[in-house]
């Protein structure tokens, strides 16, 4: 059976409605979504570094596809902060966050989980938009030297979390250990406005918020561990005090700052989504605003408007979009300024362009007192 | 006089607009609300044990009703969690949380509030959902030996907690010893989709999260006290930590898992409610989502859709609605996982019926990896 | 160049859409936005202490002004609760929480920062209403001695957060020292509720809330130091914790108790701008509601209705607007009832009016168990 037909456009080779696969029965205007695989065509998705996004189009054309990704997990010892202080990494793809994904709604995601023998652990991926076995962490559970394949229909629109989750203590342990990441999961015919009209962004970036829990040792200094199950222990008294050590981006204090920092020209339209796979959040971009926010991340929501800050449930992610206005060196951080400073949670992103002394203006330099 | 308007519907025995009962003048399509419990039909509310719902009708018959509801209060020392820790819980009716009570908009709650003599505290009763007195805790402080009874008009709809707020210090520490539940205030015509068009479920739960801040003792070990009184000068300083020791769904680790696991079947469309008197927290239905999201609670505001996680404010109650289109095991946790796992913030679902292939498949089982 | 364009009304003096400074072509029914300053009436707002708001009108009459604010940098030691706790606060004008500024949308705001050479610090404001440059935190850093003016254009309706962020360390620390406030930016028709209806409040009264961080000595008593500078190091240690010592409304416990208490009418409708700008609360009107409420601060999206309790997200802030039914001392709380009792986020809202038994009545006094 060749399935043709997408969403809210019917296909001249195919005839809509004939099909067992569909659920719904086809009105004048409207043809039934896509419900089997069978068919399809298979595309690979080549996964980037975040902040970076995969290649992808925004209005989906076509059937949906079949999308073939591949993570492949890595422990590793990484850098978490200028002073040096390391950390037993748990990561898809070597990142932290792990790579963005994205598809279009119905299409189809076929995920190879990869845990080299290089590895010691147990690992598995639920991923929020999927629906069924844990996410999908019930089929794809693998050993170091295994790997394991899983397909599931991204039938939900939006930002969801995806994270490793292979049972009891070890859940909460990988999590905040940075092996979590996203997909997008975008309407066919792209995003709208708060108004339902088509809205389109000129680029878009991932931040993927982590909390770490790094033991000290009598002294107060961090403790570093010869393997990833040496600290585990440690590990888990701190994560019991619900007090993080470390609030990163990308995975480590300044990654998105400096060499790492994002860049903007006026006038664009900017797409941040942000994850938290385990705490809450609330970013905010010091001079500048979410013109649309998708708060919890469903993009079948009207998003919400010029918000000043937008707050991210522990467990989730969001999405707000940015026209930038005026050039200059702009910070996005976490809006509970102790956790962007103290802890780490900030970025910068470099914005070209013109100023508009109408939209702010120094009028009288710093100077004596009137 | 005796009043049969009911919401939206003109009842030919009375008529309409005529009363000084009712506050706004009758349109063409439309009844005043009834305002004044005078000749409304009783009701008693049998009330049961949490995570299960009383009996009730999702869409009203007939006018308003007076629904009579009884709440005893118990003190008692309650197990928490599988080792066997122990504290002095404050409950209504002997569960924490306390039980659901479910009405409709502008029916009229005729409570009694019961305070045995085998009790040793001055208790109260607010409800988030009544107008006036502190909710009612103004009305309703009663001595051990005691009852009390007051009635108010439900007249916002959505789901609220309840809790004892008997004064000072003696609020959150009763609010943190599981004194709280929730009611649950249906739109006459019952629930509505983001679209408007009438929803029903097939079952409800009522999962109550709690913080709880037991002290420990010098070497770590959890305090057990001989009275209901004692702990409370070592509790205190538990809880300006702001860090709890448990986090639990319906009173104890383990609570909504095993033989308290909670039950469905693929193609039910269930109804969680959840309530946190005290402390946020963050939903999420593992390998599920939130179809239709009462974040806040209101169900006069348009639900949101296809959450992977939402947010409850400390002080508040949500709701979410979901069809279950997978079987298996489910997990529902407060996606903080630290909160979750070594907490204690987890519930499963056992949900029945027949796995759909198309929707998530395991392609190739764990192996060697290529 | 005389702009004397207001939104959505042509006025006859000129003749719309012939100057440069529009940036949309006039509809049938449309006039462009002002989008610069040129030739714009000046206005002073003098600026009073919180809870009160200056005086305003909701509705905007004529074209957009140029509003001029000035606004005094004190650093001075207060007391933050009635156990005689003194702490070095930064202020706005000496109050914590700095005043509030009104305005309409598409005003400009020329503010005027002053740090007289009493002070200690640097100094600067970054504006969430405000558009590049940090939210005007680039162009105000002011040192001891020194004044400086800058002007932005309120391009964003809501309620918003302003603060001190003099850069690194100092970012949170002067924010959790106090030196914050907040801006109401109204749409020029007035607020409008969840039907696009216009909706007016009789009053309304600006909460700030505030995290303070004081360290303690080794018997635990709360340290004070001898200059602003003295206690840095010890305050950065607690503010890592996460865990505030004090968490109050308007500079300390008790502010808005007693002597402070706000108040009203029963048929008062009040508007409750309450502001966090560096950790998450959640407000609640015992025995009321938010009939209306912005829960992320911005006017130009529908409210939401109802609410027991509503969410401001740390660095923002919120609105809710209720109706008051009944007489009587209500609390308005932070329903983390811990944060709310124990660490001081309270207040009291004195209420006259006549009783209505119907919403509310004590059926039956307490008594012997029946």
């Amino acid at each position: 059976m060749a399935l043709v037909l997408i969403a809210g456009i019917a296909c001249s080779s195919d005839s809509a409605g004939s099909t067992p696969a569909a659920t719904e029965e086809p009105a004048a205007t409207a043809v039934p979504r896509v419900t089997s695989p069978d068919g399809l065509e298979r595309v690979t998705q080549t996964v980037v570094l975040p902040p970076m996004m995969p290649v992808h189009e925004q209005v989906a054309t076509g059937a949906p596809k079949i999308v073939e990704v591949r993570l492949e997990i890595e422990e590793k010892l990484i850098e978490i902060a200028p002073d040096g202080t390391k950390m037993w990494a748990m990561t898809f793809n070597g990142s932290v966050p792990g790579p963005m994904i994205v598809v279009h709604q119905d299409d189809f995601v076929e995920l190879t989980l990869v845990n080299p023998a290089t590895n010691t652990l147990q690992h598995n991926i639920d991923l929020h938009a999927a629906t069924g076995a844990l996410g999908g962490g019930d089929l794809t559970l693998v050993n170091p030297g295994e790997e394991v394949t899983f397909r599931f229909q991204a039938t939900k629109t939006g930002v969801f979390v995806y994270h490793c989750a292979p049972g009891g203590i070890m859940i909460p342990l990988h999590v905040v250990s940075g092996m979590n990441g996203a997909i997008m999961v975008l309407p066919r015919a792209g995003l709208s406005d708060a108004q339902g009209q088509p809205v389109k962004y000129d680029k878009a970036y991932y931040i993927g918020e982590q909390d770490f829990y790094v033991p000290t040792d009598e002294n107060g200094a961090y403790k570093e561990y010869a393997t990833v199950g040496e600290g585990i222990g440690d590990t888990l008294e701190v994560m019991k005090t619900l007090t993080p050590s470390h609030i990163v981006f990308n995975g480590a204090v300044g990654a998105l700052t400096g060499d790492g920092a994002l860049s903007a020209n006026v006038g664009d339209n900017v797409l941040f989504i942000h994850s938290q796979a385990n705490r809450d959040t609330r970013p905010h971009l010091i001079g500048g605003h979410g013109d649309l926010v998708w708060e919890r991340g469903s993009f079948d929501d009207a998003p919400q408007t010029n918000l000043e800050t937008w707050f991210i449930a522990g467990g989730s992610a969001g999405a707000a979009m940015y026209e930038f206005k005026q050039p200059g060196l702009y910070a996005y951080v976490n809006h509970n300024l102790i956790e962007a400073i103290l802890k780490g949670a900030a970025a910068h992103i470099n914005v070209e362009g013109e100023w508009n002394n109408d939209l702010m203006e120094q009028i009288k330099a710093p100077g004596p007192i009137n």
